[in-house]
C-alpha cells in the first residue's frame, strides 16, 4: 500500500473516517420548514459549525497529523493561517502530544490568536502579505524541523475534509445537489470526490463570494487563475485554489456559482433568525447561492454544507 | 373523565404529548465538552430554542387550543402578551383554522408585532401597563366572544409545557437536577410535575433573574408576592407567578436561585460562542445559575432547559 499523501481513493476516505472519528464530531444534518418553503425543495444542512474547534477544518488537520511518522510527529507541525485551519492544527497537535507552530499576520484578530494559543499553539507573527508569511514559515520550519501542513493543498487534508460528505451520503439517500463553499478548495475537492465515489448522480456545486471568485474564473477557463486582491466578508474563502485541489474540482464539480456580500450577510442572518444556529459568513455562501435562484431546485433534494461557526460576536456584519 | 382544564395528571401530560406531537418538534438534547469541563459535571441541554415559533410556548398554546370545543374554537382565542406566547397562540390558531386576537403594549418591538401578524394574529394595542392590557383584553373578548388563553395560569398551558420534561426524561435517565427558568411559572410547574411523576428523585431547580425575583421571594415566604417593577434583560421572565402555578411549584420544586443581568448576558454569550446556537436572555438564566456555582454539581448529571431563541439581532446585549 502506498503511504499517504497520495491521491485520495475511496478506501483512503473510509480509513480516514475511522481514524478521525475519536477526535471529531459526527455533526448533525438539520432541516428547516422555513427554507424548504422558500425554495420549494427539500434542503438538508450539514452542520460543521458544530464540529470541534468550530469548523470542518478539524477533520483534515487531525487526519494529516495522524498520518505522520513517529519521527515527523516529534518534530511538530507548522502552517500559516489566520483562520480555522490554525485552530484545527493546533488542536490536532495538542491531542497527539506534539507542538504546532502557527504563522499569523500581525493584523490577525486578537480573538483568533487567543484561540490558537488556547490549544497550545506557538504563534509567530509576520507582515500581512503572502511573501512575508511564506518567508516566516520557511524560517520556522528550518529552525524547528516541523512538518508543514498546508491548509488545503495536501492530499491528507483533502481526504480528511471528504469525510463530511461521506457522512452526508450515509444519511441522505442520493441528493440531487450538494452545495459547498470554495476558498482554497480543500472541502470542495473532498466533497466532490466522495460524491463521485458513493453517489455519482449527485451534482456538487461550488459556491464562492464574488469578491474572491478565482475558482469561478479558473473553472470556466480550465486553468488556474489566482486571485490578486480578494475582498469579501467571507473571510474563510479569501484563498485561491491549489495545484492539487483544482484538477479534482475541474473533473468532479458540476458548476460554480457566485454571490455578493449583501446576499451572504442576508443568508447568514436568516439562518441565525430562523434556525437559531450560528454560522460564519463563509458558511452562508452556499445557502446564499441557493436563495439567489441561480439553480432551479423545485422539488429537488439538496444538501447545503454549513462549513463553520466562528464569528466575532463583537462585530456583527449587519450592525 | 373530567374535561380539561383540570389539575394535570400524568395521564393528561401523556395525552397532551400525543396530541401536540404533529404540531411541535421533539427538540434535541445537546451536550458540550466545554461546559462539562467548566462544571465538572455531565450537562444536557434541552433545546426549546429550536421549537416551533422559537420557544417552548408552542407546546402549551397548541395544547390549549386543541382542548377547545368546536363552538369555542370557532369564536377564536385571545391573550395579552408581547412575547413568545403571543406568537405561539397566533400560530396555534392558524393551524386549527381560527382567529387569534392578541393584545400587545404599543411599545412592543416592531419585530414581535410583525411575527404575530405573520402567523395571522390580529393585534390590538394598549398602553404598556397591567391595567390597560386587562381592560383592552376584556373589551376584545366581549366584542369577539373569543376564549382567553392565559400565558401560564391555565392548566392546559401547564400540561402542554410539561411535555418538554417528559421528553427529557425519556432520553436522560434519572438526572440529578433539572434547571428551568421561571417567569409566570408555566414551564417550571409543568417541569416539576413531570419530574414528580416520572423521576421523583430528580431535583427541579427554578432559575430567576434578580431583577424579577418574585418566585424566589414567594417560595421563601410560602405565599404569593407579586413583582411590582421587574427590571431585567430576561424579557421573557418579567411576569409574576400565578394562582395555579405557585402551589405546584411550592410542592414540587427543590429550590429557586437568582442571577443578575451580567451573569445572564455572559452565559448567553458563552452559549453562542461555544455551542454555536442562539438562545434568548431568558433561556440563559438556568445556565447562569449553574455557572454561578450556587449548586455543587461535581460529578452530577444535570439538565438545563434552553427555553427559547427569539432575540433581536439588531440589539445585542453586549454591543
Amino acid at each position: 500500500m502506498i503511504k499517504p499523501p497520495h491521491f485520495p481513493l475511496a478506501s483512503d476516505i473510509i480509513t480516514a473516517h475511522q481514524n478521525i472519528s475519536a477526535f471529531t464530531h459526527r455533526t448533525p444534518v438539520l432541516s428547516s420548514a422555513f427554507f424548504n418553503a422558500q425554495c420549494d425543495a427539500s434542503l438538508f444542512f450539514k452542520c460543521e459549525n458544530f464540529q470541534k474547534a468550530g469548523a470542518f477544518k478539524s477533520r483534515g488537520a487531525i487526519n494529516a497529523v495522524l498520518s505522520l511518522s513517529q519521527d515527523e510527529l516529534e518534530a511538530g507541525v507548522a502552517t500559516h493561517s489566520s483562520g480555522n485551519h490554525a485552530q484545527a492544527l493546533a488542536r490536532a497537535a495538542k491531542i497527539l502530544g506534539t507542538k504546532a507552530y502557527i504563522v499569523m499576520p500581525r493584523t490577525a484578530p486578537a480573538i483568533k490568536v487567543a484561540a490558537v494559543k488556547a490549544y497550545g499553539g506557538e504563534v509567530y507573527f509576520c507582515e500581512p502579505n503572502q511573501e512575508a508569511r511564506e518567508t516566516k514559515l520557511a524560517e520556522v520550519v528550518a529552525k524547528t524541523g516541523a512538518c508543514f501542513i498546508h491548509p488545503y493543498n495536501d492530499y491528507r487534508i483533502i481526504t480528511g475534509q471528504a469525510t463530511a460528505c461521506k457522512e452526508i451520503l450515509e444519511e441522505i439517500d442520493s441528493p440531487d445537489y450538494i452545495f459547498c463553499p470554495v476558498g482554497g478548495g480543500g472541502l470542495l475537492s473532498g466533497t466532490a470526490l466522495a460524491a463521485a465515489y458513493w453517489s455519482p448522480k449527485t451534482k456538487v456545486i461550488g459556491c464562492e463570494p464574488q469578491g474572491a471568485d478565482d475558482a469561478f474564473r479558473s473553472f470556466q477557463a480550465k486553468k488556474l487563475i489566482p486571485m490578486i486582491k480578494p475582498e469579501t466578508v467571507a473571510d474563510g474563502l479569501l484563498t485561491s485554489l491549489g495545484s492539487l485541489t483544482f484538477p479534482i474540482i475541474l473533473e468532479n464539480v458540476h458548476a460554480i456559482f457566485c454571490v455578493n456580500d449583501t446576499q451572504i450577510i442576508q443568508a447568514m442572518r436568516l439562518v441565525w433568525e430562523r434556525m437559531k444556529i450560528i454560522i460564519e459568513p463563509s458558511a452562508a455562501v452556499p445557502l446564499a447561492v441557493v436563495l439567489s435562484g441561480q439553480v432551479n431546485l423545485k422539488n429537488k433534494k439538496a444538501v447545503i454544507i454549513f462549513s463553520g461557526g466562528n464569528v466575532d460576536l463583537n462585530n456583527l456584519l449587519w450592525a
